[in-house]
C-alpha cells in the first residue's frame, strides 16, 4: 500500500477497497502514517464522499482497531441510545435506567460536551463521586448488577476514532456524514450491544441543522449498524429550541431526577418515553412500540426507574442522597435574568446561541482542555409558542464568575425572536423514525 | 486569523482573499501552521481550484517568502525560460548561453529532475568542477560577467515553495494547476527577471497528458506573470517522444556540445531555435520572432554560443575542456541494445516510460535523497515515423549496475508501439503559442 496513491485515488473520486481503508486506519492508528497525510485523505473524503460500502469497511475499520465487548454471555438483549447532540439534551440519564428498570440492559458509553452541546459524562460528574472512569471490568459488572452502566470511552474501545477525530477537529474535515456515521457506529458497535436507537438531532441548536441532512446521515448510520447484524432505528427529533427546562450539568441532573419523580417537562417527558419504547421494542421486551410507551409511564409512575437510577449512582460510587433532596447537588451563586424587550409570542429560537451560552458562563467546553464549571447554566421559562410580556424573563443565567456573564447574556437575549403573533405551525418533536423494522 | 476557517471556507468552494493567503503561506513558511492543517488545505485547493486572483495572491506569497533579486542595475532585459519537465528536455543548456552569446541576459534558476523527467542541474553537474550550488551574490557576478548563470534554488529563494512542494509531493497533492503555477513563478519572479519564456510540454512523456490542460496551464503561467508585471510567452510543445537523441545527464550534455558545434538533433534544433527567437523577442533584442531565430542560427553558426556556453562553465567552476572533447565526460561501462520485434513503423512511444527506463538504471530520482548516476541514461535511434527492421535497435541503455537493467529493458521494450503502416499525421513540435504579445 502507498498512502500516497490512496489520497490520490480518493481525491480523483475512487472507491477504495476494503482493505485498502483497514490498511490506512490500521496503519495511522499505530503512527505509521504522518497525520498530514491522514488529513489530506480525510479532505478528500470530506468533499468527495464515500460509498455505503466503504463507510461500513472504515467504520468496521475503527471498531476492530481497539476491545470489542462481548456481553454474550449476559442473558437478555443489550440495546444502548445514543444522541447527535443538542442544547439541554439529557435523555441518557433517564432513559438509562428507565430502560434497565424495565429488564433489557444498557450498556452505555458516552461523551463530554463539546462546542454548543451538553455532554452525558459532564451532566453525571455533578454528582458527587460518580465515576465514569471505569474500566471495561468493572463496567461489565455494574452491567450485571443494575442492568446499565454509563462511562466514557476508554483507551481500548476505538482508539482510531480517538486519534482521527482529534485530527478532524483541527483540520476542518468534521462535517462529512461518512465521517461522522464511522465516528459514531465504531464506537457504539464497540459495547457489544444487540440493538440501538439513535437520536439524530436537527434545527437550530443541532449539528444538522436541516432534516434533508438529519434523514441523510440517519439513514447511513441506519444502514451501516444493519450491515453489521444489528437492529438499528434513527428518530429525527426537533432540536430547534433546548429540550427541557435546564441547559447546565447539575440544573440537568435535577431536572431529570423530577421527571423520575413524575414531575419532567412535557417535551423531555414525551422524548424519553419515545426512545425507551423504541429500545424496548428493538431489546424485544414488548410487541409494539406503543406498548414500550406505557411500559415507559409505568416505570416512572411506580418510582422503579428512579430505584434504578439510585442503584446506577450508588455502583459507580456516586452520593446517591442527591436522588431525594436534589437540592444538595452544587449550585451557581448568583442569577440574571434575560427580560423579552416587547410583548408578543416567542417564534424562534437561536438554540445554538443558547447553548453557547451556558458554554460562555462555564457550562461547556471550547477546546478539549477546557474545565468546566457542573454549577452553572441556563433555566428557560419560554417555549416557541409561548406568550410573553414586555420585561417577563425568557430564561435566567445562573452564574458564579462575571467574566464572561456579559457575553453569555448577549448571546441569550439575542437568540429569541419575539413577534407579535402567535406562530401558526410548531415543530412535532419526532420528525420522522427511519430503519423502522424490528429483525 | 483562524486557520481551521480557512480550510473549511476553501473546502466549500468559498474565494479566499489575498490577505488571508498572505497570512497563512507567511504562518506556515514560519513554522506556525503544522503540516497537518496546509496539506488538508491543499487538498482542498486541489480539488476546488482557485480563482485567477487566488492564483495571483499565492504566487505573491510565495515569492515575498524570500529573497526576490532586484538587477534594474544590470544594463539589458533579462529573461529566462522554463520547462514544465520532459524526458531528453536539454534544451536550457542551450539556449542559457545562445540568448547570453545574443546580449539578452538569462539569469537562470533551475531544478533537479524528479520522476520520469530529467532537471537541468544534474545534467550540469556532469561536467566535472561545474558548481550549481552558487549564492546569490555569486549568481549575480556570473550573470554580470557572461550573460548568463545557471544555479539552483537557494534557501533564500521562495522558501514558502520550497516547503509546500515537499508536501504536496507527499500528500497527493501535486496534480493542481494553480499550485503548479504559483510554484513555478514564484521561483522564477524571484530571479528578477523583465520576461519569460515557457515551454509547456504536453504528451506521453509529461505531466499534462493532453492539450487542453497543457493549454490551461499555460493561461494561468502567463495571466499570473503578466498581473505582475511581466511580459510572458508560454509554447506548447510536443512530448509524445523525446526530445533529441538521448536521456541521461553526461549523455545529454554531450548532444548539446554537439549542437552548440552545429550536429544537433533536427528536433532538438527546431525547439531550441524557437524557444531562443521568443527569448530574443521579449527581451527586445529583435523586432520579430522571426529576426529571433535567424540570429540564433548565426550565434550557433559563428560558434559564439559555444564560446558563450565555456565561458559559464569555467566561470562555474567546471572543466571546460569537455566542451572540445566531449568523450572526456563520464560514461556508462555497457550497453544493451533494446530491439524492434517486427518490421514497420513507429507509431507511438509511450515516453513517460522511457524516462522511467532512464531512472531504473540510476540515472533519475524516484525520491528527493536518491543519489544519480551521472553516466547512464538512454540513446534513442528511432522516431515516431521511421521505418525500422525486426532485430534492428530502437534504443540502446547505456548502464553501469545490472541491478534494475531488467527493470529498465522491460519499460524500454514496452514503450514503443511498431505498426505494419507509416502513421499518416505526426504532432507538430509547437502545438501553440500562448500570450503571444509583445508589451
Amino acid at each position: 500500500m502507498r498512502v500516497v496513491d490512496l489520497i490520490r485515488r480518493k481525491r480523483d473520486s475512487s472507491e477504495l477497497t476494503s482493505e485498502e481503508i483497514q490498511q490506512l486506519v490500521a496503519a495511522y492508528t499505530r503512527g505509521d502514517i504522518p497525520d498530514y497525510q491522514m488529513s489530506a485523505w480525510l479532505m478528500a473524503v470530506v468533499i468527495r464522499g464515500m460509498s455505503r460500502r466503504e463507510i461500513a469497511a472504515l467504520t468496521e475499520a475503527m471498531l476492530h482497531s481497539g476491545s470489542v465487548l462481548d456481553l454474550s454471555a449476559l442473558p437478555g438483549k443489550k440495546v444502548d441510545k445514543h444522541s447527535t447532540g443538542g442544547v439541554g439534551d439529557k435523555t441518557s440519564l433517564v432513559v438509562g435506567p428507565l430502560v434497565a428498570a424495565g429488564g433489557v440492559k444498557v450498556p452505555m458509553i458516552s461523551g463530554r460536551g463539546l462546542g454548543h452541546t451538553g455532554g452525558t459524562l459532564d451532566k453525571l460528574e455533578s454528582i458527587p463521586g460518580f465515576n465514569v472512569n471505569l474500566s471495561l471490568a468493572e463496567f461489565r459488572r455494574v452491567l450485571e448488577t443494575c442492568g446499565c452502566a454509563l462511562i466514557g470511552q476508554t483507551a481500548e474501545i476505538a482508539p482510531a476514532d480517538k486519534k482521527i477525530y482529534a485530527l478532524r477537529d483541527v483540520t476542518g474535515t468534521v462535517e462529512s456524514p461518512a465521517l461522522i456515521c464511522a465516528s459514531i457506529m465504531s464506537k457504539k458497535l464497540a459495547e457489544g450491544i444487540d440493538a440501538l436507537v439513535l437520536d439524530v438531532k436537527t434545527g437550530s441548536g443541532a449539528f444538522m441543522k436541516n432534516i434533508e441532512d438529519a434523514a441523510n446521515l440517519a439513514g447511513l448510520l441506519v444502514e451501516t449498524g444493519k450491515s453489521m447484524g444489528k437492529n438499528v432505528v434513527a428518530l429525527i427529533t426537533d432540536m430547534n429550541q433546548p429540550v427541557g427546562r435546564t441547559a447546565g450539568n447539575a440544573m440537568e441532573v435535577a431536572e431529570c431526577i423530577d421527571l423520575l419523580n413524575g414531575r419532567g417537562p412535557e417535551d423531555l417527558l414525551e422524548l424519553c418515553l419515545d426512545l425507551a419504547a423504541w429500545m424496548f421494542y428493538l431489546g424485544e421486551r414488548v410487541k409494539t412500540v406503543e406498548a414500550g410507551k406505557q411500559l415507559s409511564v409505568e416505570l416512572i409512575t411506580s418510582g422503579k426507574a428512579k430505584e434504578k437510577f439510585r442503584e446506577i449512582v450508588i455502583q459507580q460510587g456516586g452520593d446517591a442522597s442527591v436522588i431525594d433532596d436534589p437540592s444538595r447537588l452544587v449550585r451557581a451563586r448568583q442569577k440574571l435574568d434575560v427580560i423579552s424587550p416587547s410583548s408578543g409570542f416567542v417564534a424562534e429560537t437561536q438554540c445554538e446561541q443558547l447553548g453557547m451560552a451556558s458554554v460562555a458562563l462555564g457550562g461547556g467546553r471550547e477546546k478539549k482542555e477546557d474545565k468546566i464549571d457542573p454549577a452553572v447554566g441556563l433555566e428557560f421559562h419560554k417555549r416557541i409558542g409561548d406568550a410573553v410580556q414586555r420585561g417577563e424573563p425568557l430564561c435566567t443565567l445562573h452564574y458564579n464568575a462575571s467574566a464572561r456573564l456579559e457575553d453569555a447574556r448577549h448571546l441569550a437575549e439575542t437568540a429569541y425572536r419575539i413577534e407579535p403573533e402567535k406562530p401558526k405551525n410548531s415543530s412535532p418533536l419526532i420528525h420522522r423514525v427511519i430503519g423502522a423494522s424490528r429483525r
